[in-house]
């Protein structure tokens, strides 16, 4: 596919200078569309050492307006990229809506560069590959353009630039060893990036194959296709008539995993005592280990008002040091999250390895709350599993161990905790007419909780069912739950 | 001080049973209050091992509606945070308007284990001291109430309650060997706690010692002083006539820096050339060396419309690794920022050690376009120097190269330029009718600038003047000083 970039593509000063102002306008015109638009978008600079990659960079921040460009390097790792899961660094720098990021370097450097130098196999490329797929089909979904750039030189021009700017003393600098490091692995990175770029060239996010060997050439030729992906896009946002919002209340079937739980469970007050502390000693020394392992811990609840969501998570927090462990309750997005995908505000907040990470509510309020109020579009819901999914696997690969509850309780005791906190006075802003309302909802919150269980189950990302009528079951079953998972990660 | 926390201060059963639910509905009210406020709330809690401190962290967020509340552990520096200077990590936590941060561990915590552990002499610990007041009496000027906690307890009670914890096999996994090891040095804790705390009981941000011996009598009186510093801080905010912004139009000096300057000088075209391959070879050859010293670079630019700036940045970055530095455009700030104190958003952003960060406006945006155009109250750029002195003398201390540019053109220079951008397709999109609004108040803002050169041009922060009439001048002028700043630096 390469070969397309190494036919000789010229452009002479002339044309240059003819062509560089129609399109630095046109391109100034687009970036002002783009900025009251639903749109963001990423650059990704990739190519062969000597391209010019760094030239493309500083040409394209002088042509755009820069005060809406944001340049990102991956150098690198810090250590706090290093605790997270490999996407984390990317996911942090996204752009919002309106503005335009450029990487230099990307999600792409470390597959291929593993496989260059051999420390990953075929079949791990390939993996990569299939997820870097996946990570783009959620950007193009979230409104997010993605226009990859790939500066080619042949492998004589490559000698040739390196030895010329070499050559020059005031231009000596720019070469380093790395460069010539790289130049001896010409042909397998060529072999592996082309193989690279082929399988990842989908509909959504194409590669866009730039002869770099004539300056002008690639300076024209970058930032005319950019003008081109992002006009045709900006259109399609315009004229695109996205379907609304609409509530669904999907019906329950009439058995299902939440109806067949045994609600009357209970566990009597003296026994509950005695249990809850031997499985806080529990699990206070096993997370403990959790830092040296280098793993973390992740749980989250989810389940109608008033389950013991709370309490239960109180009760777990109150067993582990202070400073190692967060409760993240998750409400309304922020400006800047609702600018960015959906799954952003959750990968900004991931802790850092050997901690410990409750969510009151989570990710997962995109198939419950978002589905049945109509907060977002059926297609952004329907997509959620997937991306959730592949979200959970990233954890899950990296070490965090990974849990999930679903609290459950009749509605018969709903009422009852929803009466208990209208007279009880500190507890009475737990109450909200919403709560009421969700009330008559009750059974499509079941249906699609039952859904969701069954497509994000997963064996590194479980559901727990907690029968949580009995307050008193419902947290011995937790802490029994985060005490077995914990032990069996952690001795294995 | 701590004599007052040492008189046995006790609550029966009854008693609390009859206050707490008083409280707690209290202080739901209050943080009700908060949330529709522009107040923010930071607590501290410290005080000595054993005294309940994680035990209270988690009664606040039983009491209070736990989704308002983030908890920060500060255990110990990830390498993000050593890589910027001490506050930093502080600064990345601090909650919005209408949240409470809960702070376990704190800007107290190194300033006083150093000086216990003799890491630190007595002037730098009082030197710590005298920089945290000018930070809190900040935070207090942008509405952060500041509530400090220092839960105490005598020798004799902790020695105890460190052995009545281990002699009980449910709960002896609640004391380590390093409560031990602080507890041999006690009466040295306590005199330099005594003495942090006497010097930091200000006005603003008064410290409360609560005597933790008793655990009902300390579980109420956190929540109980918590809710009078709310609620007298609420009322304050509600009833504060707060005196509109206006804009300040102050008038220069018939000489003045700025007025000095000669705007005529030149650099021809063939000497611009040579000079500035020259500078960018010896800049790119010294700022290699960034990362081994762990030394950082900063510039920033100010200077009226068409002065040059973003030109001058790019002959700059040129000559840079495109890895290696970050050009931050600031413009206005997000609604994320707005909620925080006004530098937040560029501790926000500071770069890790080992780069170079470019700032097109900043900070000085505050004694500026903010001042003139009425965009902050008189106090809040009146402060603001002392601010930035601060602010900037963290980040020299920290190793970071800072240099400040003052681009200065003359008004005809500017004119030619505005209707040169007229002209010229791709450069109208730079001038805005503010840009010839701003023409307008000229004499504002070169009085404003000499305001702010005359009372922040530090030694280790220094502005530099540059004629910029000629761009020629300007670009070379720029290298040069940025040489000159990195030699002398990594040279010393």
């Amino acid at each position: 596919m390469f070969e397309t970039a190494e036919i000789g593509n010229r452009l002479s000063k002339r044309a240059f200078e003819r062509e560089a102002p129609k399109v630095r306008t046109a391109l100034l015109d687009a970036q002002r569309r783009l900025a009251t638009s639903p749109l963001a978008v990423v650059i990704l600079i990739g190519g062969v050492e000597g391209a010019g990659k760094a030239e493309t960079v500083n040409l394209l921040l002088e042509w755009l307006d820069a005060r809406g460009v944001e340049v990102h390097a991956m150098w690198d790792l810090s250590d706090e990229e290093r605790e997270r899961p490999p996407m984390w660094r990317f996911w942090r720098v996204l752009p919002p809506q309106g503005r335009v990021g450029i990487f230099f370097g990307s999600w792409y450097t470390a597959p291929i560069i593993d496989r260059v130098f051999r420390s990953a196999g075929a079949t791990e490329l390939d993996q990569a590959l299939d997820r870097i797929i996946d990570f783009e089909r959620m950007l193009a979904a979230e409104n997010v353009l993605l226009a990859k750039f790939w500066l080619h030189l042949s492998k004589d021009v490559q000698r040739k630039r390196l030895k010329e700017l070499e050559a020059d003393p005031r231009q000596s600098w720019r070469v380093t060893k790395q460069d010539w490091k790289f130049f001896k692995k010409y042909d397998r990175f060529r072999q592996i990036s082309e193989h690279a770029l082929r399988r990842t060239s989908t509909a959504e996010a194409p590669w866009n194959i730039v002869e770099a060997s004539d300056a002008r050439y690639r300076s024209l030729a970058v930032p005319q296709t950019l003008l081109r992906m992002l006009g045709e896009r900006l259109d399609r946002v315009q004229r695109a008539v996205r379907s609304k919002p609409v509530p669904d209340r999907p019906k329950p079937k009439p058995v299902n995993v939440i109806s067949q739980l045994d609600l009357s469970k209970r566990v009597a007050d003296g026994e509950y005592r005695r249990d809850l502390l031997k499985y806080m000693g529990r699990i206070n020394l096993l997370s403990r280990r959790l830092r040296e392992r280098r793993r973390s811990l992740l749980l989250l609840f989810e389940g109608p008002d008033a389950a013991g969501k709370g309490g239960a998570i109180r009760r777990l927090i109150s067993a582990v040091d202070a400073r190692n462990y967060q409760v993240q309750s998750v409400a309304a997005p922020t400006d800047e999250e609702r600018v960015r995908p959906y799954l952003w505000r959750f990968w900004r907040s991931l802790p850092r390895l050997g901690r410990i990470t409750i969510y009151d509510r989570s990710w997962y309020g995109r198939v419950l709350v978002e589905r049945i109020e109509g907060f977002c579009r059926a297609e952004d819901w329907q997509r959620a599993y997937t991306e959730i999914n592949a979200f959970e696997e990233q954890l899950a690969e990296f070490g965090i161990i990974l849990l999930k509850f679903w609290m459950m309780i009749s509605p018969a005791e709903q009422l009852r905790r929803f009466k208990d906190r209208e007279v009880t006075p500190y507890k009475q802003y737990k109450l909200t007419e919403e709560d009421w309302r969700n009330r008559e909802k009750w059974d499509a919150y079941v249906a699609a909780a039952c859904e969701m269980i069954e497509r994000t189950s997963t064996e590194s990302a479980p559901w727990v069912l907690v029968e949580a009528d009995d307050k008193n079951h419902a947290r011995i079953k937790v802490m029994k739950s985060v005490h077995r998972a914990l032990k069996s990660a952690l001795r294995a």
